[in-house]
């Protein structure tokens, strides 16, 4: 069953079609190519590091209980199988031919991969789209290319013009920059672009220990700027992760109004800045893509997580942002579930919406299709230039 | 067709009824009274203050298609008609024309018009209502006030009493005050009187340049304090416009629950606080609402640019706001599209919320028909004095 | 009619019955043994603690409306009547009978009372339990603890270890903690266990004027560290007042995530942390008890205070919190209305949000039975140690 067949109410054919229409995936990372356990697979469906507490089990939440129902009659299971049923079958099909299927499943035109955090275990952009029998660019992640910089250049003067050398080699090959900042710091950077001094003795320490995560607040913002120049000159959008994210993040200091400040200094440039995942801060997220014509949205692993409740989530989305400033994302990762749940629950979440605002003749039939095709994969296209 | 002819639901004769009555419109600005190009008609539909990117444009939000949906009809035309049609439409009736029939058809029994962001060419609070149909009172921006104040006073002495008088005879000819505070300071602001001496310092340091928009800390204060004062004397209720905004605003510090310092503080003095748009904090306004007992609140321009989704909004304020705190203001702006949007998905989100409470046994017609009046008009009337 | 029997949807047996099963109240309050005036009974329906504005009600309030429809019927009157009908009919059958009606029709298994607001006008844990056919048990108000010591020990040397063997004794006879740091404080606190030296000072400070209630920020998180120690020993779970609540706390600062670097911390000590209330930012904690494993949430008093509104706020919930993170707690208090409504429309919000998922094919029905016990008293049953 492809995603969109999955649909949870009728629709016109045209916005049915609009709806099940492939759809590019503007954020997504690898996933394992590998079997797993039992464990690690559990880890892979939530946000925890951890595994549940004792005497429970990661299955039992809206992911969990999505993955038995959606993804189970992929593996040839009936729905609901119990969660060693379905780990057994994985594992007798092996991870090759269950990614093979989820992915392709998923319906995706093209898979835009943040190859951050990569590793030998992780499926390569090329794998993912080969995989899916879609199209695969790079979505480069700035952290990353500042890591190697530092461990590499020889000074704080060097730094600078090595980063800047670096992102313009990575821009040449990808569709767009991605920035983790929320997680070591916070959305709550100072938006000022600082001086080239600044940077420099920053830059100095940093090379003292150049193996640790960047976290000098300097530096973060030296790279923010840093980015947002070479994206400019590429036209390539800069994505932000924002809101739901890993234990290691301060919720609060994932809201993405903490950035307005760097909204409104890079709006002038026009470099599309793109929020992602901003739950539960998704309406404020909102009302940014609402008043700045560069900033662009997605809800991004959500639809994936609440599964059964992702349609509250995917209406709040529709409820105020500007149909060409939405996008789709699954942000699927470490097992090809969350890509193929991503999509589904887009898809489900979209077409209620949809079939509510045709059935109250708020909509006419050609502008749901359209705005279904715009948040699917046109805005995409449009901004990432595919 | 009126607003409420376009009900999205059936309801009981006794509830209908009271949903459809003509509404108190606590908050509201001026129409342009000239013919509008698509570009700035465009710009007033939407909170931003730009065009939408290249190849897009802000007809594709929800208010865009709730225009051509509801508006439309309004001039002669089917609904949904492209935007080009709509606007050759309304050039060739007039805005004088379009003007008097979205007022109208709005169904307000009183226009209370904010009207800090004059112009001769925004309709006057009289010409709101004559075209409107309906009464039309004042309400005076607190900043206007100032400012004048500022360019005209001698010195910081004089300031504060030139402050007072002025203020004292804005408030004879109105029916409340409205504070722009979330803007050029935000919702954080020390909720403490300040000192005669600071104003008188502050107030001479400003008059330096008086021309400059109001955004010293201790002004602000002293500006809202001196309100309060006025206020207490004539019982006049002081609005603030929170939350949702245009792209001037740091949407973080405009949540409500910030100022609940000055809240607390001027709980005792009993001047009514009016939480305005507060989206997407307007549960966050809902709380303090609850809690303390002279603050109101109202999700204003929220059901206007959300549209289609507005139902979800106007829900999440009935369900905890006591319904003797609630009004209704379209917040309209502009264009009288904004207007008539407000009142009429005020009116679909409201009905909607009845149904589902009387289809559930939970509310009796009697009390549902009450509540609807209260929020509409009955709330209005005995805070503003109508 | 038992809170159970007025659910708003048709169920599949196994689940109905899962969902009318009795409850396990982890956290509420007594309630007042006395017949009580108008004014007062209007004031323990809400939140705040002032009567409402002149000419209103806080009957018009969605609580109050539920009174009127849910308990009217218990005390023999048709649904809807009055508010002064109802309260005459209250006093005619007394606080006793009306008591012992509602806490019995609420269909609990076991109260875990919070006897930090305690008084001889409020039934104690043992008397709900009597009363309500049900458990009880106790949960310890740490804040309670540390003014008895700090009323009674001689030194600051003393306050801390008197302060830790008062925590032991209490939790010898308990089945939990709770805070209410949320209040004189807020949540965002340092989550670092203060020095010894630092508590002994501010101990001593504290001492000279013990009768006041603590507020004294070194204190606060000491007390917090000393209750994790305890706890741990016990394995107890400790209980944090967040969101929603009384006007003596600013709201912006009960957000639950401010602490996440407390929860960090304390992550590998395992003491389950169990965030209450929430509203509005129960998507905020279901991040954190989504991310983290000792976090558990509840929306306490909220269902009972949204009333028709309450499924939007239990399904917000259940979007996102594994279920094995979920608790249900009436958070009642004051009169036993809002113990009765809590569980009704916890058992109502969730009745709604399971015949959905059911309805969509999302969920079988073993799963949905196997939620619905594990939210309603099986986890609570494994972390209070039942």
């Amino acid at each position: 069953m492809r995603a969109g067949d999955a649909l949870p109410v009728e629709l016109p054919d045209a916005v049915r079609e609009a709806v099940l229409a492939p759809l590019v995936d503007h954020h997504c990372h690898g996933v394992r190519r590998d079997d797993l356990t039992r464990a690690l697979f559990e880890t892979l469906i939530t946000e925890a590091d951890l595994p549940a507490p004792p005497g429970t089990t990661h299955f039992d939440t809206p992911a969990g209980l999505a993955v038995r129902r959606w993804c189970a009659p992929l593996l040839g299971l009936d729905p609901h199988v119990p969660p060693a049923v379905y780990l057994a079958r994985r594992a007798e099909l092996g991870a090759a031919e269950v990614n093979r299927r989820l992915l392709r499943e998923a319906g995706i035109v093209a898979f835009l991969v943040d190859t951050g955090i990569n590793g030998s275990c992780l499926l390569s952009a090329a794998e993912m789209g080969r995989l899916g029998g879609a199209a695969a660019d790079e979505i480069v992640r700035t952290e990353q290319v500042e890591q190697a910089v530092a461990a590499s250049t020889a000074s704080g003067v060097s730094y600078i013009s090595d980063l800047n050398d670096n992102l313009a080699a990575k821009a040449a090959r990808a569709v767009g920059f991605t920035s983790v900042v929320a997680h070591p710091h916070g959305l709550d950077f100072d938006p000022a672009r600082p001086s080239r001094g600044a940077v420099i003795a920053a830059a100095n320490r940093r090379l003292a220990d150049p193996q640790d995560r960047l976290a000098d607040p300097v530096l973060l913002r030296h790279l923010l700027w840093a980015v947002v120049d070479v994206a400019r000159e590429r036209s390539l959008p800069l994505q932000f992760h924002t809101g739901y994210g890993a234990p290691g993040l301060d919720p609060h200091r994932a809201d993405p109004t903490l950035m307005t400040g760097f909204i409104r200094a890079t709006q002038p440039i026009g470099v599309p800045l793109v929020l992602m995942h901003c739950h539960p801060f998704h309406r404020q997220a909102a009302h940014l893509a609402t008043v700045f014509p560069h900033v662009y949205v997605d809800v991004g692993l959500v639809p994936a997580h609440t599964a059964a409740g992702a349609a509250a989530v995917v209406g709040e989305l529709l409820e105020l942002v500007p149909f060409h400033k939405q996008l789709f994302g699954s942000d699927g990762h470490g097992v090809a579930e969350t890509c193929y749940l991503g999509a589904l629950y887009y898809r489900r979440g979209l077409a209620g919406a949809l079939a509510v605002r045709l059935a109250a003749g708020e909509w006419s039939v050609p502008d749901a299709a359209r705005v279904a095709h715009m948040i699917g994969s046109g805005n995409a296209r449009r901004i990432y230039h595919l």
